[in-house]
């Protein structure tokens, strides 16, 4: 049960020593987000990846001045579609035209509703896309874990800031999450050898 | 890159067999579930776990006729608080205590605020607990896959039919998610062949 391992060795690390993650160990991570199953295969988000530390010292306030955003090799920002727009409707049928040759009508059907509606409340959509993001980004978690990469999951950041700093509204996406990526140090984190805090199997499930 | 490969043999698995997923990797599962981060820790939702057939068939119309609801092994609902009770932060704070001795003030001050929130805005509260669901559901998709076991993401059923059923409203949950476990039946399933569907991971990633 190698996922167990995977999950109790990964914890959401404070403090980070510097050493870089390698290249590819980067793109397997990416490549794992972009697997990650989605409502339909719409995939509503976007992942911003930086690794300039101007850009990253201009994100630490924004960010609580968590010091994980400038010590990581690399700073995931999880944004999460703002807009269904016609361009994104387009490139998805481009896209499975490619993979499998005509769209079924059936999908088709579900696609144009959701892109009706996403006209009428926007922010309905949002909340819809920003929920497939947070799936998307546990993949991500994950998938890092697995190649002995160490992340801090965030919600803890000015979203509308960020937005601003990043120019996210011309793209028409919304920052939901951030991680940043890179190793552990081990000597100047707290949390590091803490027993990790979940509740009792018991208090999670419910048998019915 | 042991990640990849788990991710590219799952897929959403259209049919299933009847073979009988295992009890140990079942609970593997189910602690991965337990494992994922959240918020602060605080892991707002619960999972209910499914055997029984009859209560399945009961679930199959409001699921949309899903064949999998019924065919599966288990079927695991996501269900995430609709309300933050006292008696829920009281337990987190009991967790805490247990593994970790008392509650540091800076995560007291942040768990009041966020029940305090809650009082004045359910709906918020809701849709923040449901993200992390969302969050933990990913990770309980990459276990079972770990673990070669399919599974079914699932959105597409009826969420208020579902909680009147289950009588979610008196346990203060609402179900957002539905992910049956199984085993593909590869004669059956017109989906297990078929190239999978993603965007190219430039359109994915947006370099800063």
């Amino acid at each position: 049960m190698e996922i167990l391992k995977v999950l109790n060795w990964r914890y959401a690390t404070k403090a980070m020593n510097g050493k870089k993650v390698e290249k590819d160990k980067l793109n397997a991570i990416l490549q794992s987000i972009n697997l990650a199953p989605t409502s339909l295969g719409l995939q509503p988000f976007n992942v911003l990846l930086i690794e300039k530390q101007e850009l990253k010292e201009k994100i630490l306030p924004i960010a609580n001045g968590q010091k994980q955003v400038v010590d990581c090799s690399y700073l995931l920002i999880f944004a999460a579609w703002s807009e269904f727009t016609d361009e994104r409707k387009q490139e998805f049928y481009t896209n499975f035209e490619k993979v499998r040759g005509s769209v079924p009508d059936v999908l088709k059907n579900y696609i144009e509703t959701i892109y009706d509606n996403a006209q009428k409340n926007p922010e309905e959509f949002f909340n819809w896309a920003a929920r497939q993001t947070y799936l998307a980004f546990g993949v991500g978690i994950v998938a890092a874990a697995d190649m002995g990469v160490d992340s801090t999951p965030m919600e803890g950041f000015n979203p509308q800031e960020l937005d601003k700093l990043l120019n996210l509204n011309e793209k028409k996406l919304k920052s939901v999450l951030l991680l940043p990526l890179g190793h552990r140090d081990v000597a100047k984190d707290y949390l590091v050898n803490l027993p990790k805090l979940r509740k009792p199997l018991e208090q999670l499930v419910i048998p019915l």
